[in-house]
């Protein structure tokens, strides 16, 4: 039996290049006692990964040269010795890059099939979702009729934190790289206003949307977007740094917000969200994004892609916001 | 009778320069009734007097051309139609840089001499020590046994926290730019640890003394010593942003933290202090800090300079760094 994985070949010095990976192909050993034999069916691209290629540790720790791409994978088991899983079982967990995966259990979280689509817990009730989840209610903190703001609003964290906005009562505006982004905003997730930040002032727009300011700016994208925002709070805001899609290429080199003292003048908070601090608190937040997906309050899209020997093509999209929707790639 | 005031002339687009003030001397006209007449005796040169100097409005409107510059002053009532004030009595309020103030009791404070000196009104029982005092303990939210890093300690706020934080248990850590200041710290201030910023390399010197990070980040300075403090935050880190005296000269080109995703990682919080936002309990924080400094737990440093003429030559020495201590004009 054989596997075929996505392996860091060598680390980006800025954007992610098809050489930065090789894809091999090896004999699998057969698995051990305690341990579970998996077989992926789908894969999510995310962009944390372009931290994870950089050596040094962060929050995680980088993935070492020669190593599976480390990503979010869900699949299905196929063979088990491990007394807490049988074959049939749908499982989640940093599985890597890869057709099949050796697991002893730790870090597996067994999926329940009633609660969405396979590819639904690597999205909106996977990692991007909780993100949204935790990042907006318990730090965003957002009460009924205040203004947010969400930037990289397209992709599945963006979205999910403009819906359940909606759902709590708030005005949101949201901003995207395509027109066709924005109109989906609008017309299919509910947001109040969308931005096509390539063709729009964002500021200006800012300051029609929201004249009395942006109580709660969820920030994905970093760079000139954060900058423009911080002139946007209004008085009490949260900041909610998420993530700086528009930084990650050149780490070395990222733009600080020059604005920064904004937030003191606002009488602002500046703070951000690490996933993993909620992790006990995921199956609740889980069950309750998939009675909204069940009630269509919340819309969920996808954007598939196939086969491993495309990881890098795929990867790319990401950063440069060719993606319309979820990423996924399907091994 | 004749008022000399230091008017703003025009605005610099720098650093301040002599240029930029006129002196002015002017007949009084007699006070109205409910009015009171002031003989300033001291005036106090703050950091924030640079962003005043700035057209448009930030938390406080700008300085006009022409008018007198803005200064927190303090002195004695020679003549008043007020009945709320007796001649003999001293005030303070924002009164400006000049030899007599005419006041409608707005915004004046009448003082109670013997919680300190005059001169002391204007700082450690003054704005700045009020900045030291709420940013602190309502902001940073100090614990007994965590370390804290103050930049700009030298001054009358970064003192005045520091010294703060050695009553509440605090291990503490400032920075200035000369050796006799950080030999002051840690002589007459009882810091732990010093470090001068010029001559030292402020990163290693915090991984030195605070090698599990820096629970709270009273920053006065921004710019690269930000971004230092950044890069060793311990987990559930407060950054408290009171000024960046680094850029006040340069404000259309503020360097912005680069490594603000250091703040997401810490679960920290970045947020401000404006004094201003607690002034119903500046009369209860007053009384704590006199009763602090007569129990000689805060040492008191101040910097004298005379005569009206000079108000540009000391001004500058704060954007410089070359005062050593509270700085006080006296007209």
């Amino acid at each position: 039996m054989t596997n075929t994985k996505v392996v860091l070949a060598n680390r980006p010095t800025g954007a992610v290049e098809d050489s930065n990976f090789d894809l091999v192909t090896e004999e699998m050993a057969p698995i051990k006692q305690g341990e579970v034999l998996i077989k992926i069916e789908v894969i999510s691209l995310d962009p944390a990964i372009r931290g994870w290629m950089n050596e040094g540790t962060t929050y995680i720790k980088g993935i070492e040269i020669g190593a599976v791409m480390r990503s979010f994978s869900a699949g299905e088991i196929i063979d088990s010795q491990n007394d807490a899983y049988e074959v049939g079982d749908y499982v989640t967990g940093l599985l890597g890059s890869q057709t099949y995966a050796i697991s002893s259990g730790e870090g597996l979280k067994k999926l329940d099939m009633s609660s969405g689509k396979l590819s639904h817990h690597l999205g909106v009730l996977g990692m991007p979702g909780m993100t949204a989840y935790f990042g907006l209610l318990r730090r965003g903190q957002p009460k009924s009729g205040e203004v947010i703001y969400v930037s990289g609003a397209a992709g599945v964290v963006g979205s999910t934190v403009g819906q359940i906005a909606k759902i709590k009562g708030c005005i949101v505006i949201g901003s995207a790289g395509t027109d066709a982004k924005c109109a989906y905003l609008v017309n299919e997730c509910g947001f109040d206003h969308a931005i096509n930040y390539k063709t729009e002032d964002i500021n200006a727009k800012l300051k029609e949307y929201a004249p009395k300011g942006v109580h709660i700016f969820y920030d994905n994208v970093g760079g000139e977007t954060l900058d423009i925002a911080l002139m946007n709070l209004a008085q009490g805001a949260r900041v909610v740094i998420c993530g700086a899609i528009s930084q990650y290429n050149d780490m070395a080199n990222i733009k600080g917000p020059k604005n920064y003292m904004k937030i003191v003048t606002a009488r602002g908070v500046l703070t951000g969200i690490i996933v993993f601090d909620f992790v006990q608190e995921w199956p609740m937040a889980v069950e309750e994004i998939a009675g909204w997906i069940a009630e269509d309050k919340i819309n969920v899209k996808e954007h598939m892609t196939e086969g491993l020997e495309n990881y890098a093509t795929t990867l790319k999209m990401l950063y440069s916001g060719q993606n319309f929707g979820k990423l996924i790639l399907i091994p």
